[in-house]
């Protein structure tokens, strides 16, 4: 039975996008379940709906406070009976409220080489430090912000001329090949926490580097993500 | 006249060799007038000295505290008139008495991906974190740790297998072509403190990726780092 995957958006959902094609492709082994949202009516929404899969928005207006709020999303969120969850560009903090219904099956990317960066607008945080090098990062998470174990991370280069519009561009290429690509190894069992680390097993034998291999894998299997 | 270079060390002195080795070459067109350490017999005094290069020695236990004998180790540096001062294994923080004899002069090379990992130990401290990638910083000093306007970066694969010993060697390989390369556009007078930006100035024009244009420039003058 395939992998059972849920999606939370609060905006344009690109990734999203991603994640759906490269499941439409097969090189991505997991079947989007719900994608759920805080907000009324995200563009994701419509990514979502062309594929005939259910949306559900849960109003943090009807919730007194996060935790309560929390609960709620994972009442929602478990009806669909997801093995694991990916945030992609949800704008909110979850509390263990959330995260312990699904306890390491919660997965985040972020739009920097954490543990750089960290939290809001990792792009514009990346140009105004002056950076030569950012990227992106698909992580476990954990109750603190954009600091769980890391599963994969792509680089990219900055420009001298790039204004936090290109950079966030030159980004998002990457994600959107990093993280069905890391959804991938998840689906397959691959992953395994160490202490903070996270160790990906690869046919028996540790690979060099996981990024490398993942791509050449895809490449072998002739799978395009 | 040429750029004349000081060189602080505390250790080995690989990138004081590297340094060496490129202005030898001619690659780096600076000349090392002086290396200076707070250990009396550092192995890069050796490279130092096969060279001809005077090396002094500056006690830290004849000054009560640091600021003294910060003071005293920026006269010592001074007296050899430098027009910069690079830090190359240098094991102390400057206080504002050395940094302030040498205003915007002073640059340093960190192994670690900044600002990931500042402080002792970026290699050790990113296997630990479990990161994909790391790599080195050439950055400009001030008073605050590892924290300056970053020059240039580069940027190396961790492999899960990693030790700290193996991360190390190979940030090392990078911090060897980095460190010469960044002395380099210094010599020159490309570099622009803007903010906490170094903006490259490049035969009239802002290169895309200073880094590869440093190289593709070396590779023009057909002169090896």
């Amino acid at each position: 039975m395939k992998h059972r995957l849920a999606v939370l958006v609060s905006g344009r959902g690109t990734n999203l996008q991603a994640i759906l094609d490269a499941a439409a492709r097969g090189s991505l082994q997991m079947e989007v379940v719900g994608v759920f949202s805080d907000q009324p009516e995200p563009y994701a929404f419509q990514r979502a709906k062309e594929r005939g899969i259910p949306t559900v928005f849960v109003d943090p207006a009807l919730y007194p406070d996060r935790e309560e709020y929390d609960a709620a999303l994972a009442r929602e969120v478990g009806a669909c009976r997801p093995d694991s969850v990916a945030l992609a560009g949800f704008m909110r903090i979850l509390t263990p409220a959330f995260l312990d219904a699904f306890p390491g099956k919660v997965v985040n990317i972020h739009p920097a080489l954490l543990p750089a960066f960290p939290g809001l607008g990792g792009q514009c945080q990346a140009i105004d430090y002056g950076v030569r090098y950012s990227g992106c990062t698909v992580h476990f998470v954990d109750v603190e912000m954009d600091s769980g174990p890391i599963i994969l991370q792509s680089v990219v280069p900055v420009y001298q001329n790039d204004t936090t519009e290109t950079l966030t561009e030159r980004i998002l290429s990457k994600e959107h090949l990093t993280y069905p690509a890391a959804l991938q190894l998840l689906a397959e069992g691959r992953l395994k926490v160490q202490g903070r680390r996270v160790v990906i097993s690869w046919e028996g034998r540790v690979p060099r580097q996981p990024q490398d291999c993942v791509l050449e894998w895809l490449k072998i299997k002739d799978i395009k993500i």
